[in-house]
């Protein structure tokens, strides 16, 4: 090892991937597109293949004190598929992988698998492979999915032209007040266990953490309406996270309006109630796992066909950088924060 | 969760997995062949796609006190691909996730990659994705393998035939004796900081269990002579227990010769110091990552041309059990051993 040391925490994630990637170079003609979007694509003749792959970590990425087995399984799946589905690609393969202490019963494996299952069964994938080992603390979890799309047809996030539309589905900042509540009731509950959980009318935020679902859904209507996006990616890291992320790739600015966000009206009580912004949640809360993507301007009419997409914004010059527009007529730059913001 | 409670050590591994896999219904025609052989195959229109995971975890799969940290991302690439070519076909991609603590440094991972890159470059596969995170404790590796073989070309554990012959590659039990010996050297090191490791003439087994290699030069040379094994799998649990596995799937029994086994001088050397029995070694020794196949006698001659190959016995009808016989002429049941007879 080297005398010098250099923290981990200086990079971030994304640095750390551009800086472990940077000299990868293909050796094979089949690999079309690797490191670096939501998923790597593979060419084998007639169809191209697309993979992604995600590590789930105990206490890292879950909290066993509130999620239950069967919902933690079904998510880990889901998480992935979003990202297949972020290409434009559909899903048709999973492998799920484990590793857990011996605190875990059998039951509570089965739990995990009902979980797994359950969201194979809805996606229409197979789980076709995987490992189980022994772990000496916590539960591990890695998951990758492969799925097919025509060749040519999947989108990066490297698309975005000058004048597209900026789109999103569903809602967002949901997820992240979920884990605000259950993170809040779980303090409560360690404290005064006598206590009641009070979850009281906060049942789409709880299930938007607890059990998300990826957007085939989008994927079908896109492509039913013949609307290829020119950019696109799954909302996991937070909004602003995902819209730096397509501008920097794509090499463009953008405008979004704050009256355009989409936010579930529990949300936005929700929030109040903790005196939290809604926009501040919608922004940069994450998983999400929504559909972020860029269309023509030419796609308008089409687009509006479907009440789950919201136009938010257009695409700009790189010059004029990334920015929100508030209902007061403001314009802030967007940064970064994702979930160290709150 | 339900009351009675299974412990997953009733199970055992394969157990576990059997269990938790029994009710799989493919729902995608491109799903060929899913878990239970060394990797799953994909159907992708001209070529099939090959798909195998592990999931490493510190202080499970391996060791940092005597394992560096380039060898270990070496070896986890070259585990995965050992998998590949055990179904007959070529790697082609790999992904590689991570998870670790904050004990690591930059260099540290840097030097992990390291030699993930040196076995991609090696083995001509290319690295198309993978995750990156934090983990509470430890080092996490999880790296999934895709590759391709010519239709219908695949290789599985269950095509064992009565008559044929049994093949090794290259030789047995060293990596056993090497982690023996690391384990032996960390012990003393723990004990008395000062001591030496005494590691002279011990490359060969010390080799074996740090940086071992997947055998392409095995497939390929099957490939040119036109040998197409009827069963194969490769051995990363020991002689024993694979050869169990084999015989189970293909509903057969065999008989192998102690006489015939592959034991490097070097591992027989070594294991007379410690006073094992290398034919123990040979047979319940894990991570060998030497190819186990089986194939039609009349294959017999072409087989001989490769001098790292090794035929050890033949395939019975399933009522004659699984048997070694002995230098001495006796026979005796082969029973699985695996790591924790030693």
């Amino acid at each position: 090892m080297a005398d010098t040391r250099t923290e981990i925490a200086d990079l971030g994630e994304f640095g750390l991937i551009e800086h472990l990637t940077r000299n990868i170079e293909f050796q094979n003609a089949s690999s079309i597109l690797g490191v670096g979007d939501d998923a790597a694509v593979l060419d084998h003749f007639g169809k191209e293949t697309v993979v992604t792959t995600d590590l789930l970590v105990e206490g890292i990425h879950f909290d066993l004190a509130y999620t239950p087995l069967r919902h933690l399984g079904y998510k880990s799946i889901v998480v992935n598929l979003s990202d297949v589905y972020a290409m434009n690609a559909t899903p048709t393969q999973v492998t799920f992988s484990l590793a857990f202490s011996n605190r875990f019963s059998l039951e509570a494996i089965d739990e995990l698998y009902e979980g797994v299952y359950a969201a194979c069964s809805r996606y229409g994938v197979d789980l076709v492979g995987g490992d189980t080992s022994a772990s000496q603390k916590g539960l591990l979890i890695s998951v990758t999915a492969i799925g097919e799309v025509d060749p040519g047809q999947y989108v990066t996030r490297s698309g975005a032209g000058k004048g597209d539309l900026i789109c999103v589905s569903g809602d967002l900042g949901a997820a992240f007040l979920g884990l605000t509540l259950l993170e809040r009731e779980k303090r409560i509950f360690m404290e005064s266990p006598q206590v009641q959980p009070d979850l009281e009318g906060q049942r789409h935020i709880i299930g938007r953490l607890l059990k998300p679902e990826a957007r085939r859904d989008i994927i079908e209507f896109l492509g039913a309406q013949h609307i290829r996006p020119t950019a696109m990616m799954d909302i996991s890291d937070g909004l602003s996270s995902e819209l730096l992320h397509i501008c920097k790739r794509s090499g463009v600015g953008c405008v979004i309006y704050e009256d355009k966000l989409p936010i579930h009206e529990e949300s936005r009580q929700f929030a109040f109630k903790l005196e939290l912004d809604p926009t501040a949640c919608a922004l940069s809360g994450g998983e999400d796992y929504e559909l972020l993507f860029t269309v023509p301007q030419a796609d308008y009419e089409k687009i509006v066909l479907s009440e789950q997409i919201s136009v938010i914004g257009y695409v700009t010059d790189a010059a004029e950088g990334v920015h929100i527009v508030t209902r007061g007529g403001n314009k802030y730059p967007i940064t970064a924060q994702g979930w160290k913001a709150f």
